[in-house]
């Protein structure tokens, strides 16, 4: 999925936006957020759906019996290589249009958004900016997390709840702790792990539009 | 001191700010948060000096000298009593001046400010909203402010440095946790304890504008 503002073509940041587990990429959620990146600050916004979600399965499924089952798939196989190359290739495919400022894209992706866009985000440095959390380095299976974490080397804002029921509040610290970037910055809202609303969803806005807003304009003036 | 805008008297959101240990009530930081808040959002700021700090003190000390001086005597005596007395009458001085939406009082104090600062908003209701961090509920002589941290009912947002050199990572999510607020954020931000600058900066700015604007504006319909 790509949402783009209509009007004459630009060199756009982009937002790649990874959706959590249970949901896909036209979940209101993320079809919120492109929305507010598209509508309020110009932007453009792309979204695939994660492994076993949405279209990548026969039947729709949602809610909490779609949720147990990815998080069964994950302790069995997190299938995270697949998932960085089909992020990879959609990158490609994206620049490939011409339209965005290619050293402008920011990575949007908490709880399973961060299981994905974390090692993607190590592995990728044309991702300029990352919203991530909502995920901890003690999860099963999560070594993988841990072991990347100092590779991303981008400014990361990390989102986590502080009555989280499915990771540690210590987890979390610890995943945050091993970024390797220089401008990382950790914010704790009330509750559990859902849902996203209020100061969490404008922070999400409000961080990736200025970052990336601030990233664009220093690179229409030096190119 | 008292800062405000010059103009037709209106009852303006009021931020108090609370110094830094080695600071005081015109140190250039608080200067430069009272001009943000009168300057960019039409608000009055006001500050006193904490105890043995500014001018209650015969000969002038900052820096290294005066930090050290000032966690020497916390050590011997807290003097918490006392320094929210002096806030307390201050306060009852400014609404005195019918000057002043009483329902949207700030608190800005991190540091020093929030080792007196989160007393007084336990004690006041009349602090609507407060900006607090950088103090862990197990530093010397921080008892009073592990018990009284339920009592603190307004939303705050709680800063804290990564790499503290004077508080434990511990100590801080302690009392943070401890806060009866039902609307709290913690937000870390990398480096030592000091100094107060970019991100930190702009997020004391962020939070306390949006929220007193947001209070003064019900206040207005409400009333």
């Amino acid at each position: 999925m790509l949402w783009a503002p209509t009007g004459p073509a630009a060199r756009r940041p982009l937002v790649l936006l990874g959706h959590g587990g249970s949901q896909h990429k036209t979940h209101p959620g993320i079809v919120d957020l492109a929305s507010r990146f598209v509508g309020n600050h110009g932007f453009a916004a792309a979204a695939i759906d994660g492994p076993i979600h949405g279209a990548r399965r026969a039947g729709a499924l949602s809610g909490p019996a779609m949720q147990a089952e990815f998080l069964a798939m994950w302790k069995e196989d997190p299938r995270i290589d697949a998932m960085v190359a089909d992020w990879q290739a959609a990158i490609a495919a994206l620049l490939d249009l011409d339209a965005f400022d290619a050293s402008a894209i920011g990575w949007y992706g908490i709880s399973m958004g961060t299981a994905y866009g974390l090692p993607l985000a190590a592995a990728d440095a044309r991702i300029n900016v990352a919203l991530l959390g909502m995920w901890g380095a003690d999860f099963a299976n999560s070594e993988r997390l841990a072991h990347d974490a100092p590779r991303v080397r981008c400014p990361v804002l990390f989102q986590q709840k502080w009555n989280d029921q499915l990771f540690t509040r210590e987890g979390q610290f610890d995943l945050f702790d091993r970024l390797g970037s220089e401008e990382k910055w950790l914010k704790v809202y009330p509750g559990p792990h859902a849902p996203v609303a209020g100061e969490q969803l404008r922070d999400i806005e409000d961080f990736l539009a200025r970052r990336l807003r601030s990233i664009a304009a220093t690179s229409r003036v030096t190119v």
